[in-house]
């Protein structure tokens, strides 16, 4: 069973979903994430799947959970890569497959995770030092 | 019948729910709290719910309901301290069990507050002495 590694930059997490993921492999990434959310008071979340290809509503609708459980303890979310091509299948297959916000890529990912945490009134965001 | 106790903070309440309430108390104390919003002229209530180690479908409606009936009156609502397991089973249940904002803890959840009401333009929110 192949586990997802969750990053830690200051008080945002990065998470790189790579390929499908089984049942299994879901829960126990969402089961890792929202723990680790928890354990180090995490403020945002940044979920990359740049590297799919192919999201079909199995895997969008694991997506679109993760994101509620992570928003349910008070992080903010931004799904980050999404590929024209799955943009448009996840469209065609019906609206709010994806009912998180999304950013073309990492960088503008974590900027605005920056920006609505500020904006939150917590200005201890950034870490790794500064702190 | 336990009464759920409402602290005040200047023109903020706290609320922490302990323990799950029967149907007289969950409606007893939705109607404490909205008298005591209207009493005060609440800007924002924080509910707090971090001893709740389980959150079935009804108390999460309860909770989703007072925060309706919050937002009604004009003021801000923060749920704070939902549990990472919580967060995965109500996700599980089914979506949008909790349409409200949420908060970390109730540290954050105050910040929280504070920020949206100051975007509210109204800046007399922190009380206790420096208004």
């Amino acid at each position: 069973m192949k586990k997802i590694p969750i990053l830690r930059l200051g008080r945002i997490l990065l998470v790189s979903i790579q390929e499908d993921l089984t049942d299994n492999e879901a829960m126990q990434f969402q089961s890792d994430l929202v723990n680790k959310v928890a354990e180090i008071e995490a403020l945002g979340v940044a979920v990359d799947i740049t590297a799919l290809d192919v999201v079909d509503s199995y895997m969008a609708r694991v997506i679109n959970d993760t994101a509620s459980m992570v928003r349910l303890l008070g992080a903010e979310v931004v799904i980050c890569g999404i590929q024209p091509y799955v943009a448009m299948t996840l469209i065609e297959m019906g609206r709010d497959l994806i009912g998180a916000d999304c950013a073309f890529n990492l960088d503008q990912g974590l900027e605005m995770l920056r920006e609505r945490i500020a904006h939150r009134g917590d200005i201890r965001f950034t870490g790794d030092g500064d702190e």
